[in-house]
């Protein structure tokens, strides 16, 4: 069986086991806390970052995110790919997964994650509030573009879902489950609306629900975070 | 005529750059001075980042390294791909891509630019001599982890060159333009001479050579920076 080796709050592996689930793809889950820099996940893997997919040859690792998802496009049949056809199109996919990536990761969801998880398990450090500061106030901007492209289309790219909608799931679920988005409250509400209305699409998907039933010690998430109808 | 919107000293536009030139694409390029975040940029490409890709029907752009380079490929013919054909293969050319546009980047490359050229051409910063140094101490680790791919093959992945070479020395030429790499006089000269016979086998190559060519004002590269034989 395959093993996909994660952190059940690392929005990458949240987005990998997202797509592995739409493509009905079997697999186990084991836990790396990355932090901890262990010798013998540093020799499978010199960035030292998950997810990492182990075949089931045992012999045979993907190593990180995008590598991994264009890997699972590769080996699974045509009808199961979360690209669209048009390699043009696939590239609007592809722009996207580098801006929640890379953009949003830096930006937003791993800042507060290093600032409230990272550094906490890490008991070395204490978390930067203002670093927390800016990274809420980044998440708007993020929230406004999101709802400039749903204005014209059903899902991120076009109106079929592909792998944007999940890997901006995946890295919003993060933020949500550690209580930072104010979906009712917000000064920029009807934005928060759109997004809201395509995020209960995702969250009614197996493959979103069965991240949410993940826990995280000494972590509780929101009472909305598992909801679709929240 | 497609042409690319790129920065000369950018090792993104510099890996695209090499890759149409083995691609054999005619193009024109067109210099975005991208630290202005001109809004006719931002509304083109919202990441703000170098490359953007102009296809000749001058509506279809395509922005960002990567969703650019797999572009590239989905549209040339396989027999002038810049990939393996075996996905887990693929995968470790992607994850090379990978660990030089994000982890030799955030350390290195793009560290010593802005400290010594973007901060420069924005008249506004002092440069950080401790983020110079740190990224100039982080150099020795990425060339002894290039010496040992090297140790058992004759490129980065596999026996016949491809995108991780191009990616890598793109990369590497923005740190030898700005003088930082000591090829001969290091510390570490014996893995230095592995990186040195194999960059010089692609600084030998056309599409390398056509980025050597360019003037950056205010800066004047090494003698040796151009000479395959330095």
């Amino acid at each position: 069986m395959r093993r996909l080796i994660h952190h059940p709050l690392c929005p990458y592996s949240r987005f990998i086991r997202m797509v592995m689930f739409e493509k009905s793809l079997d697999f186990t889950l084991i836990k790396e806390d990355f932090w901890l820099e262990r010798d013998n996940f540093i020799l499978l893997n010199p960035s030292g970052q998950v997810p990492v997919l182990v075949e089931p040859d045992e012999k045979t690792f993907i190593c990180n995110v995008s590598p991994v998802f264009e890997y699972l496009e590769e080996i699974t049949p045509p009808e199961l790919s979360l690209m669209p056809k048009n390699p043009v199109d696939k590239a609007e996919v592809r722009r996207l997964i580098a801006w929640f990536n890379e953009k949003f990761y830096h930006e937003v969801s791993n800042a507060l994650l290093t600032e409230r998880v990272w550094k906490r398990m890490m008991q070395s450090h204490y978390p930067d509030s203002r670093v927390i500061r800016s990274a809420i106030g980044k998440l708007p901007e993020h929230i406004l573009y999101m709802t400039y492209l749903l204005q014209k289309r059903d899902w991120l790219v076009g109106n079929r879902m592909t792998a944007a909608d999940l890997v901006a799931a995946a890295h919003i679920s993060v933020v949500d489950f550690l209580g930072n988005i104010h979906w009712k409250n917000s000064q920029n509400s009807r934005a928060f609306d759109v997004i809201r209305e395509w995020y209960a699409r995702i969250k009614s998907r197996p493959s979103f629900r069965s991240l949410t039933i993940d826990v995280v010690n000494g972590f509780t998430p929101p009472l909305h975070y598992a909801d679709p109808d929240f």
